[in-house]
């Protein structure tokens, strides 16, 4: 019983049935068991089955001792078995119709001796003579929320506008959960590791036509085909936005990717080109991509780059207003007229009518908060408004308490579209544990709010102007 | 009762008794009580007074009326009376013998306001007139913890050889604060303000020849006398390290420095050739501050630029060399033979023997660890070490636990001197609830190792390649 080998990856997100062949027969926690609870947690809702040699079972749950035991059709198997029975595995599928497997076992071309890397194409042979698809070896595979797919049980359920192409497993998985404490959710997100068949252009090319998928982040240790990938982002950049992250641009990143995924890694000079003819947005880390990505999701498109600053602090306010304008941005004066309106319900010691505004006045005065918010945000030199809370400045944590109270929570109600322009939030975590939970309590309230939040001054500058300077060039090629 | 207008600043160090001028008598709390607090939680053992003219008590300690009413000598006050009521405080201080005030008030030069401006040049005339030293207005202080002076109850009752002068209290707050998180421990800060009287100079004059300090990190905003300044700090550099962080390099921040301090900030240019020729550390964040003094304080010197890099995860292996490679350091790869002799007691598949070792048998055999880790610290292609943990890579904080505790915690005694090489560490804080406490522990117990701790791959590799060009300079220099 074999099938015609598939090129639409569209079955890849949903299968009617999965297999878990290697999983752990032990009853302490192992590895192996992480698929098994990422798909318990997502609510997979279709025959999910263990196999394992020795039998048994796991939590309630029988442990067939071969796939050919199993009662019911299997679409797509998880391989989490030793890399060199990972050959013999693919006949067994093929023998159970088995549609597509995901090996996450590693142990093949990554590690740069010979006899593994023959391992390597003797799986990708055994695939193809069998008309069965392969994702991996050496990754984490498939999280797709929609379809009750998941790699983990800290990923969150509810799906997004992202879709994610990572050769690195655990890279994938970083992006997915710090992203989703900033609020992003995903389409689908995959795992493909050293891509002995399906590649990166084969999923670029699904998700470029995926309709779930409005951004497409990547992060590329090396690719198969220059030629076909190019075209494939061509395609993709037509009507998403694309972010790439490429990994091994030195020649010490370069031989880390020799060893994680066996792939060639192609020079910074190439890569960056590229990206601008391509109208890519090019990041350094993942860390920046899950900034970019931020602002691209919930920061309404600003008409320009004057930046209106309102925080806390003197100190601050030179500093973020120095790393603004270090990045391209501008934080422009305000005029003596608008000062003057807001001056009439403010004193002056501790609120510095400047931009950034200095406004200690937040600590007590919610209302005088708002009006001055509502006046600056209608005035026409702003493009947009950030509000700025560093907690590490105040002497204790009783001042952070009422700031964060007051400016961030439910006292003053910052919300996306309550004011003229576009409104973001930089608030530093916090390490203190007196005042670290409120902190996090203050961040997913912004999100909440459907608010940017940044984690430093510099991060929201870079990610901002890496966004207006995307929309720039593209405004300017049509 | 008058004194002699002191010029060595060391009595302000060294106050025989202080009194709090124009505290809150409120029973709730309000921002004046912070330095009370911040006085009782350092252990000040000498007379300290609480003065209002409302008078009352508060936490049992009785409030007098009036300066003339204390029973005692005053040698410092510390003022957070209004602004227009500074001056005449500046007189009734002198009539009671005081030598010096901090004046925290706010409302002064910094407005721009003309009459402002002049009620400052009235302080400072008054101070001169009375023989008393001033400090601010608008400053937190100081903060010496051998003496037992502090503003803020956040700090630290240890001493450690760090100087700190900072034109702003909010980012001296911040600097202690997330530095002392860091393990750094200071001799002397002081938030100086507007510099009315005691300026930034006077400060550095006396850190430079102060035996407790190894180490002067400096935020300044403007200076007053750009001569004597720069006197100030080629003598400073002579016996020390400087680090320096300048206020107000962009337009928009130095407006915003007008606004705060009311200095003048000098262009970027002009200060960026003056570090590098007076072989200062030029920093642009107080972030950035930190991870170099971090650097300079627990990472034995380094021999050269070559990292050896160990840790978990093929990804993160791939993005932290091309974050020291991309920033000056060297990443090289691993000999064969070193290999050969990792490779006799490891598991091939999931430990990846190159630089950086991806090692995966951290998690379970922490004996293979350690001596992995004695054989590539012997290696003389690697002139440091540098273990990274990325707990978010991972799919549960049931593996992040198993690093944090086999890598980082008791079982894998990694100590500063333990191996023939420095070592540090990179491990990010988490914002997960679920493992955030246990990274927070592990970053504790590497900081009582002796260890530097980086929060991030990029920041760790810039600050040690800041500090390295620091040194390869110097040794140029002599």
């Amino acid at each position: 019983m074999k099938n015609t080998r598939q090129n639409n990856l569209d079955f890849l997100f949903h299968p009617n049935s999965i297999a878990l062949v290697g999983i752990t027969t032990a009853t302490t926690w192992h590895w192996t068991r992480t698929f098994l609870e990422g798909l318990i947690e997502i609510e997979f809702d279709r025959p999910l089955y263990l196999v394992n040699p020795k039998g048994g079972e796991i939590e309630g749950r029988q442990i067939y001792t071969s796939l050919k035991d199993v009662p019911g059709n299997i679409d797509y198997v998880i391989g989490l078995v030793n890399a060199q029975i990972a050959p013999k595995l693919v006949e067994e599928c093929a023998e159970k119709g088995v549609r597509a497997i995901h090996f996450c076992t590693a142990g093949f071309s990554e590690t740069g001796e010979e006899p593994r890397i023959k391992l390597e194409s003797e799986l990708a042979e055994a695939a193809r003579r069998n008309g069965i698809r392969i994702l991996g070896p050496n990754c984490m595979g498939i999280y797709c929320p929609k379809s009750h797919l998941s790699f983990s049980p800290a990923f969150p359920k509810e799906s997004g506008p992202v879709g994610v192409i990572s050769q690195s497993g655990g890279n994938s998985i970083y992006l997915v959960r710090q992203a989703a404490l900033r609020g992003i959710r995903f389409s689908k997100v995959i795992s493909y590791g050293n891509a002995c068949d399906i590649n990166e252009s084969d999923l670029l090319e699904y998700l470029a036509n995926d309709p779930d998928t409005k951004i497409i982040a990547l992060y590329i240790e090396g690719i198969k085909d220059g030629k076909r990938f190019r075209r494939a982002l061509e395609e993709a950049t037509k009507e998403k936005t694309v972010v790439l992250l490429k990994g091994g641009t030195t020649d010490g990143g370069a031989r880390a990717v020799a060893g994680h995924t066996a792939a060639l890694a192609g020079s910074r000079v190439t890569w960056d080109a590229l990206c601008k003819q391509l109208g890519i947005i090019s990041v350094s880390s993942l860390e920046e991509m899950i900034d970019v990505l931020v602002t691209l999701l919930f920061l309404p498109l600003p008409g320009g780059r004057n930046a209106l600053l309102f925080g806390a602090g003197g100190g601050a306010s030179v500093l973020i207003a120095d790393e603004f304008e270090s990045r391209g941005l501008k934080v422009p004066p305000i005029p003596k007229e608008i000062v003057a309106q807001i001056r009439e319900f403010t004193p002056i010691a501790g609120n510095i009518l400047r931009n950034p505004v200095d406004y200690s006045q937040a600590m007590t005065n919610t209302e005088g908060v708002l009006k001055t918010f509502a006046i600056l945000s209608s005035w026409d030199g702003a493009d947009f408004l950030i509000t700025f809370v560093r907690t590490g400045q105040f002497t204790s944590s009783r001042i952070s308490e009422t700031w964060v109270e007051n400016l961030l929570m439910s006292k003053f109600p910052i919300k996306q579209g309550l004011f003229p322009k576009p409104v973001a939030m930089v608030i530093e975590p916090s390490l203190m544990p007196e005042e670290a939970e409120a902190i996090l309590a203050a961040i997913r309230s912004s999100i909440a709010s459907g608010l940017p939040v940044y984690y430093s001054f510099a991060t929201a500058a870079n990610a901002i102007n890496l966004v207006l300077t995307h929309t720039e060039r593209q405004s300017k090629k049509f």
